[in-house]
């Protein structure tokens, strides 16, 4: 895989690839929005430990696909106002620290999830050979 | 395809996976957001019937691609308000209620589409050999 | 790849298709959603010029991965008001002028994005051989 960073336009806003280019031939692994719901029913406090919880659940989800954190192509997440924002790219960033090949990300405020007590979802799409 | 579903985070909230894994060599079909808008202009009432002609018309798309809701792989999901939730879910429901392998499935409250009158906007991805 | 054109469901709101389909064994991109802040920090006015520009910038990383517009199969574009909603059409009907095997699109009102200036968001998905 690849990433596409065209050097004449802005550079991403945060530690993110603007593009990633898939070979032919690759296994693709889509994940549900996960929110930050704990296996024992708990809710953490704040964007950042929700944010957190949200990348555990799709790690655990990639790992049944022998995939992980490197081989995500892109992260969609939505966070329910902009002060969640700060929180939410900490949390991304910590997941992301050990990787070199970085995923597109796609970030967006919405008006809601599932529960109120929710301010981040996050989605990803992963490829590996 | 299979579905990924790690059993040590919490379990999704409704009938879909957490995760799919399409394997190499597939065919993708991705769908425009489909909105609740009928072949005779048109517009069912309620979020419930909205929703089961947005994936009404997923299902025709799908079908001129060979595929059906059994191919699906993940449904991207919006509604105008929490009040839409349980229909909008309904409606999924019933139209995988035949499906043994479920679709990932992310659902967001947003603000609107391109007509005030639309609660629900549903968008599909579908993979098959 | 082929455009999927059911012609008993509701014809697409605009110049876009209701569906594509991908043949196996072609290469996929995949953007970050992208913001209408130009190389030189500016940020245009209005959502027509923040959408031409979300699109120029689509267009460079495709072009990394020698892709152009023709090979986008999905538009996934935000706005922040239905208002902006007509200004971000013109620019997508723009940069898709010369193209005729159209790519899918969905469009969302939502909350805002990482800037409060910015009224528009566009990521794409792209595939060729």
């Amino acid at each position: 895989m690849r990433v596409l960073e065209p050097t004449d336009i802005a550079p991403p806003f945060a530690r993110y690839a603007h593009g990633v280019e898939i070979p032919a031939g690759y296994r693709l692994v889509v994940t549900s929005g996960q929110l930050p719901l704990a296996a024992d029913g708990t809710i953490p406090e704040g964007a950042e430990a929700q944010a957190a919880l949200c990348f555990e659940n799709c790690a655990a989800i990639l790992a049944q696909a022998q995939m992980g954190a490197a081989d995500v192509i892109r992260i969609n997440a939505f966070v329910t106002g902009r002060e969640h924002m700060a929180g939410y790219m900490a949390a991304r960033d910590a997941w992301l620290s050990d990787i070199r090949r970085l995923p597109a990300s796609t970030l967006v405020i919405v008006s809601g999830f599932t529960r109120p007590e929710f301010f981040v979802e996050v989605e990803v799409t992963a490829a590996a050979p």
